[in-house]
């Protein structure tokens, strides 16, 4: 069986388990708390970080770009990166933005102050950096309202990394219901078609300790 | 024509070069000075970073993980990516590596605070910053030099996208004098030989407006 080092609230390591579920693999999950820098797990990933697979012959990929990359060439069907070469440059293009762009702007701001925080260093969240999240969320929800009102997906024509990537990290700001979906009726539609995919269904269930989920936040019709 | 919009001390464009070099690929480089916003710029590149590829039918490819897969897929000889799939993994493990960790730690700190700073905001550089990002790089140059010892290249026995990354990172570093290099003989040797790589030429000639290269910086007998 594969195993799959995470944390629930990780969005890349969402980004993994939403890959593994549209290509219909089986994973045991793992959790694995990074913070403590336990030895062994060290040893099979020295950047300490999760997401980290550990495959069918036990090999073990880390870094999410390496493992989506690495799955899509192993299990090619179906695709997830596209089959032209210029919509697969676009949909990694799309990855990139969400994965550190929105990472740095929206997610490490928003999830890390409200969720995330007290773990590390039990001091309640910033609200200067929470004010500039909101304020970059925004920002991002117009762009996806912008790309899903003119592609059937946000990459293009097929379903991608590009909202497998997009799903993830908004999936973490809702879970602590920062989203204002009814602002950005483009990208609410975008994201309900995503979250209804049974891929999706693994997420609607992740628990944090001592943080309960936002009231719509496994609802299909929210 | 192609053309790639960069600016000479980006360890992204610089990996994006040594690409283009290493596959005998023509390009124009154009200096994008992202700091000022320009207008058509954001237009082809909503995200305002560089390095962004204009290719031979005029299209975008933007950021640079898209920039080196597109190039690898549309111009498979050399390979830069490894052959087999598990090797592929390790060299997008540790492209990873030096785009996230090796960059937040040891890049975005010395070369922003010692050569970038002045151009943003008119200050010089803080000294716990610098302190700190001096005392990651030696960890870093143990990691190579610990790859090194064990392998041909530091991702197996090819030359890769692994090293092109580090060599891009590293190369933005020694600009401006700051790898202890004789601390780290491995370290030092596997530099020397991508050094002397003709893809790498191109770096040797790049000049940042008020910033001198360390004296060494062009010498393949460093």
């Amino acid at each position: 069986m594969r195993t799959l080092y995470y944390i629930p609230l990780c969005a890349f390591c969402r980004k993994v388990r939403l890959v593994l579920g549209e290509k219909k693999l089986d994973v045991r999950l793992e959790i694995e708390q990074v913070w403590r820098r336990r030895e062994e797990f060290l040893e099979i990933n020295p950047a300490g970080k999760v997401p980290v697979l550990v495959d069918l012959n036990q090999k073990i990929i880390s870094d999410s770009y390496a493992i989506v990359e690495y799955l899509d060439e192993a299990y090619p069907d179906p695709a997830l990166l596209g089959h032209e070469i210029y919509s697969r440059a676009e949909t990694r293009r799309l990855m990139a933005w969400f994965d550190d762009k929105f990472n740095l702007e929206v997610t490490k701001t928003l999830v890390f102050e409200k969720a995330l925080k007290r773990f590390f260093i039990s001091e309640g969240p910033d609200s200067n950096a929470l004010r500039a999240g909101k304020a970059s969320l925004e920002w991002h929800l117009d762009y996806i309202c912008w790309l899903a009102d003119r592609r059937n997906w946000l990459a293009g024509d097929e379903f991608t990394l590009a909202d497998i990537a997009a799903a993830a990290h908004l999936s973490t700001v809702d879970f602590i219901g920062h989203v204002p979906w009814d602002k950005f009726p483009e990208a609410k539609q975008w994201y309900t078609r995503v979250k209804s995919r049974p891929s999706f269904r693994t997420l609607l269930t992740d628990q944090m300790p001592g943080i309960l989920p936002s009231t719509h936040y496994a609802d299909l019709d929210f």
